[in-house]
């Protein structure tokens, strides 16, 4: 049985996706900046925890808006992207080649929430919540920093690094 | 034990990721273009596939350029990203909804790669694999183009679609 039939119902489906993936993001990031041997990499990855517990609380105010109740979900994408950085912790040593694959793991995270920020942007729009789509905006220009600030100490230093450890 | 302990096999170890993501990708785009009611979206669908399949040998072209052999990893992002197109293909009723819910399911894979092949070209280059990170700049542009495409359809008729379709 399709229980999803109309694109409201999609766009609700995928911000309960989405809640579940902001919430197993805070969960990983104490992880990876204990992980993190740069400073300025552990830093910024206390840094986004910070601005992903604001951005889940955005999320509850969109479902205020929308007068809905968060449902249960799991987002398996995330699980299998965190899956990912999980296996990277065990198989990397500890230092700076680690930090450089932290970064690239982080960045498919952040590319992840850019495309469904992107989506639900578009459909809130579309769909006549523009008092959400304000909000989701904030949370995507967040993404896009936090995406952009790693690249930089990838190419700042981090990779440098990594490559002079062998 | 840690098993990656240099850049160059942490660089390794994330094209063999990538390769097994194309491969997984493959299997999955031939499902999309079924289910897509959309004719534009199906015929897309199917040019997308072609186009892995020449990522796939550019892969393969890599390896051989750096003279490796390609190891068996299971991309598990790729895993949970395709798992969640194959739920909406089973919660959402096929036709327009599940029109725009493909799109969105196809630009989470394609800003995945977009970020994994940004991080590959970035490292190739750094470890003086020129000719790599020349051959990875083709694919990375055919997967940014193909996300163009996608929203460029979503916004043109198929989002429209869904919401009168209810």
């Amino acid at each position: 049985m399709s229980s999803i039939k109309t694109m409201e119902e999609l766009f609700h489906d995928e911000l309960f996706d989405m809640y579940d993936a902001e919430r197993q993001i805070t969960k990983a990031l104490p992880k990876m900046a204990e992980k993190a041997t740069d400073k300025a990499l552990a830093q910024g990855f206390k840094k986004h925890l910070k601005e992903t517990e604001g951005q889940i609380a955005r999320l509850e105010k969109c479902f205020q808006l929308l007068g809905i109740e968060a449902e249960k979900e799991t987002c398996e994408a995330t699980q299998g992207l965190l899956k990912e950085g999980d296996q990277l912790m065990k198989d990397v040593e500890q230092g700076p080649v680690l930090d450089a694959a932290l970064i690239a793991a982080a960045q498919k995270v952040e590319h992840y929430e850019i495309a469904t920020y992107g989506t639900l942007i578009c459909w809130a729009r579309q769909l006549g919540h523009e008092d959400v789509a304000t909000l989701l905006e904030e949370t995507i220009e967040e993404e896009k920093t936090c995406d952009e600030t790693l690249t930089e100490m990838a190419e700042d230093h981090v990779n440098e690094n990594a490559q002079m450890a062998a």
